[in-house]
């Protein structure tokens, strides 16, 4: 049995002042923004949310904006598996996690576990 | 002095099937599906998020797949003009609701508030 829940949204920006671009958005939702360290920090700023429910950073990319959701899980290769077979393919492996494309045609991202009520709210499933 | 929050997003998804598409949602993120009544049930459909924080729709919609954010405020105006200050331009108005678009391209939406919190979390402008 592995577990996931939704663990926020990443608001991924076509710019090259992602300072800019997270102060609006920080401003917009009324919510903190704070640098991340390292190597991090070049590509992601934390906005933090004021109910502690959810993960969100805003992004630099280089495909056009949008907003994409994050699904965090104890087990990638299980949940990736799961959401497969719900009708969702893989894109690609980044790093630890992997992005994927609903058949809505959404991309979204299956990322490791980070929230601290994760074993609580998460979603079982056999 | 108004406020306005983060309400939720909504999963636009291009498709003759909203069930279908509201179905794969559901179960991607553990959240349950519940039908809207009447009109709005024939375009929107309800996921159920389990922390109660946020307010999640699947919309059936004519324009590419996204997922797009909404904030609810208790005025709408003065929310979209403190938008419009930050840098975003207004869309279209749809019934109670702003279309909005960010200046890094992601549209959103400014609606009324609903969510039973909401004077406790909302964040206070000046």
């Amino acid at each position: 049995m592995h577990k996931s829940r939704l663990a926020g949204f990443i608001i991924d920006c076509r710019t090259d002042d992602l300072a800019s671009a997270a102060g609006f958005w920080g401003q917009a939702l009324g919510m903190q923004v704070r640098a991340l360290p390292g190597e991090e920090g070049e590509k992601y700023v934390r906005l933090v949310d004021p109910s502690s429910e959810l993960h969100v950073e805003v992004q630099q990319v280089n495909h056009p904006s949008r907003v994409h959701l994050d699904i965090e899980t104890d087990d990638i290769d299980a949940e990736v598996s799961r959401l497969e077979a719900l009708g969702a393919r893989r894109v690609e492996q980044v790093q630890t996690w992997w992005v994927m494309e609903a058949p809505t045609g959404q991309r979204f991202c299956v990322v490791r576990r980070s929230s601290p009520g994760f074993d609580a709210r998460a979603h079982p499933w056999k």
